[in-house]
């Protein structure tokens, strides 16, 4: 069952929901072309890392231990990549960010999962890379493989 | 006075020494093209974000809090990117990636600082900009200008 913050997390566009802890909700992110990539938004309203409270950061660094553990077991995850950007808020008239971290696994090695190829080309860089289409059934897979490996 | 730690994190690269705390160091980053970007490097040799102490977790959330404010006061930052990439490490043949922060202040406006313009053209985006060349003396007013802001 979803939680109550889920509805409205899911006007962002954040994705499907996997798991959600105290503090956050961790979804798997629309974007697949690095398969596994996740969100994981603050359940109140809040816009910046400054401020973050103690309790959610030590929430949150469980977290860390829980996704990295749990997506090497899943698809052999060579490392990860973290980031708090915030960007596309700022796109807006009225920036109103929601506070949210991409958590990105990366692979030096093609990983094939339900018949689907998965690749990281650009392995040890930062490039932005066009949305990969998986379909919903895929998407629950995904999700299913993961939840599995989350301790 | 530079801690001793500084010496051998210098040789990846991170720039100018800033400030330390119990378990980070604060560098001004090589690249100044977005004026006042910082890497926060951990000071033990340690290569990934998960088993992360707590007591490192909350040294550097202190650390977010004061560069966020300090950075906003100096220079009439916008918004900030942080990111914990550790990418660069696994072009190596043997991988030894050592955790450290990119801190990325980003702007609405132009800042004009000792007679230079600094812009930030991709806001509201992640693009990679080519390095801004500052001189050795602009590196030290602008590391003069985060410390006089940083509480």
């Amino acid at each position: 069952m979803e939680c109550s913050y889920c509805q409205k997390l899911k006007s962002y566009g954040y994705g499907d929901f996997i798991a959600e802890t105290e503090y956050w909700v961790i979804f798997l992110a629309p974007n697949q072309s690095n398969l596994g990539t996740c969100v994981i938004a603050l359940k109140r309203h809040y816009g910046k890392l400054s401020g973050l409270k103690p309790e959610e950061w030590s929430d949150f660094s469980k977290i860390v231990d829980r996704l990295e553990y749990a997506l090497k077991k899943a698809f052999d995850v060579t490392m990860f990549n973290w980031g708090c950007l915030l960007n596309s808020f700022y796109l807006e008239d009225q920036p109103n960010p929601h506070l949210h971290w991409h958590f990105i696994p990366r692979y030096t090695h093609k990983v094939h999962f339900e018949g689907i190829v998965f690749e990281d080309p650009y392995f040890g860089y930062m490039r932005p890379r066009p949305v990969k289409n998986v379909s919903t059934k895929l998407r629950k897979k995904i999700i299913a493989k993961i939840k599995e490996n989350l301790k």
